[in-house]
């Protein structure tokens, strides 16, 4: 009697974008659509450990409901920096072999770029990274992706117009990375010099041969926008208070923009919002960012059901 | 074949003691005393969240033992306050809208009146108010109501004393309008004046014919109640700290008041409670404060139950 | 036909290392042994609540995974000290009343030696005490010796090192003492005078006839150790910088050390570590610090399911 081998995982961690080629991208969906309103016991008796070094409920939640809905349970902490272990002296390695001592999954949320490599080199189990500081958030990237072809039906070809802080929102800077990975799609960058995206992504997008447009106005690309990808810009990038207030006016998402925008776009964010998309804005169909949380519930299942199955 | 409606709901949110009349009343009761003991999983795969923007450890610990007794899941934060999302100047609309996304219900605390009302107007999933600071908190008033009930074996005629703040206590004045529904009821205030119940509820009682006195001295009422209700007076009330020493003096429940209380008469207390009653009355049986907490717990139970059946 | 009598728990409570002698301690392991690796859900519908009025990310976690892999679920506080009601004057006894309304077993973490006895007094659950204070802090020293007779095979005439801060680690005390129930036990004390071993351990050593020597350095005793048990020595217990750097360097464990020590011996540490063992020693297979903490889970399952089964 022979044993079969036991398939090949996937995934071993979710550690950047940079992991999900096309094909994977499409697993990975698939297996979200498969589980909207899904609530069984398929990971039950397995945990899952919330580790975040710096706050992010909307990230650590989406994260929980998704283990929960599968059967799963979770432990965690809110402000793993102030773990009494942390204080202490212990390195992140240290923490991370314990979490992985009592934990089938750990979810973490760092404020250093790499850190999230760093655990996968010494955890005995999947590490997901949460964020990594000005490193990446790949779920989220995911998410967005799935969003765009959940709403629109397609990916190839979108129109995509992104919208505040580019240079340091690490949301816009993934989605571009695995939106460039479709043929035919365009991008326009609409955020003032100081935030606009990075000289690294332009140049891999020239590379890719992806074509984009930098402005500094959103009334110029709307008309043909498929999606418009919104983000908050933090007032303190900004020396001049004068310099926000006027790039903050000048690409807000309000009733005149909206007009402009075709019927069958749609907004999105990856929240919280402060006032960059005016709460008027919230009742039109179009608006999909509300839409776009849920989803990163569905697509957290997916990565979790394919780390741990 | 035709495929029955759904029955409707009784409850879509809990947000004020003025929705519960007496047949709602009597139907949660009804199903908080068949929910005592029960664990089992009718609640399986079902998401709480406890959202806490103060902290009140009892009453969100008794939240969640509730639902998981029901099989249920608890998702949440001991600080929403904290939340990144907050800082950052989201909405508690938003705020709302984002955790509708991840959960099946949602246990509220806040320290604003109307924070509950302005929850259940946007969000997908029923609300629970635990307490909108100086507005309402009606599962309270539901277990406090139960516990009488449950003591006495009757709530029509009962003969209550309100002892401590009962200008701020939000406790006391929930029971009163609670209260007023039943016929032969009668109350008693006794409270200093800073604190003394107000005069809104006053105006109501005299509306509803429901007779109550005033007064400073347990004394002159205690040999009649069948329940005193006694409450923790704050400091800060007063401006004169010597008022303060002796309002409390004064409202006090020690032996010498047990003494007159009669045989089958009760004690209650929202608890927590600082020193207004003497830990050695916690022996007497008509000690009936910790059961009072232990009834939270199903009549949270049956109201989950009919939130989300 | 006769109703059998329920069987006789072996625990009440776990609040002391003084409770286990030998044959509870034999039962305690065989049960942690049988549970290595189950998930299953023999707890279910209990719930456990996890007090901590100081943090122990790692002692709180571990409970929490060991009451989760037995399908039990989980309620608590990762600060109790903020509880709404201790801020407010509450006592540990009335607080504690409170969560047993609310759960079926406490694990108490408390900065008060005596805490968990005082809890245990007017607790209606189990109370297992999880450290309080300089008191005790028994299922971190039933998790040590657990890894002992698992990791040599036996606990008899074993020879064990106690190295770093031996008065005021509340680990290494419990140790000793379970292990001095043992015939054959030999240990050392290596330790700077301001923290070596107490004068009562050593009195009680005396009078069971448990042969100890005291020392300074680690090289005079690891040739013949089966086991080394480091810990952390705090900066602050020495008045003199230079004499901490001192007493740090005599005691690092590290490559010349290890070469020192027996083949078959161990290395045992209860976490978090700075840098008492170099981090080149972890991939030694005689590091037996990571899964020394691994232990910690089977033992507390062992002991959740002997407390409320």
């Amino acid at each position: 009697m022979q044993v079969a081998p036991p398939p090949s995982r996937l995934l071993d961690h979710v550690l950047s974008s940079h992991q999900f080629g096309r094909s994977l991208l499409e697993a990975v969906f698939a297996r979200a659509r498969s589980l909207g309103g899904v609530r069984d016991r398929r990971l039950s008796g397995r945990i899952m450990a919330t580790l975040f070094y710096e706050p992010s409920t909307r990230t650590r939640l989406s994260f929980e409901s998704a283990m929960l809905r599968l059967g799963g349970a979770v432990i965690g902490t809110e402000a793993a920096r102030e773990f009494s272990s942390v204080i202490k002296g212990e390195t992140l390695e240290d923490t991370i072999r314990m979490v992985s001592a009592y934990a089938d999954v750990i979810v973490l949320r760092h404020d250093q770029a790499g850190a999230a490599a760093r655990a996968a080199a010494v955890s005995d189990v999947p590490v997901i990274n949460a964020g990594d500081g000005p490193g990446e958030h790949p779920t989220q990237a995911l998410l967005d992706l799935f969003t765009i072809e959940n709403e629109l039906g397609r990916i190839e070809g979108v129109d995509v117009v992104f919208c505040g802080d580019l240079r340091y929102g690490r949301t816009a800077r993934s989605l571009v990375l695995l939106l460039s990975q479709f043929p035919g799609v365009r991008m326009s960058f609409v955020a003032p010099d100081v935030v606009q995206i990075g000289a690294d992504i332009r140049a891999l997008l020239d590379e890719r041969g992806v074509p984009y447009r930098l402005n500094d106005s959103l009334h110029a690309v709307v008309p043909e926008a498929d999606v418009i990808y919104q983000t908050r810009i933090q007032k303190e990038r900004f020396g001049d208070p004068a310099e926000f207030a006027r790039a903050r006016g000048d690409t807000r998402i309000g009733a005149e923009l909206m007009a402009m925008l075709p019927a069958r776009s749609i907004v999105m964010h990856p929240l919280p919002r402060v006032d960059e998309i005016d709460p008027g804005v919230d009742d039109d169909p179009r608006a999909a960012y509300f839409r776009q949380a849920r989803n990163g519930v569905v697509v957290r299942m997916a990565l979790l059901e394919m780390l741990l199955a």
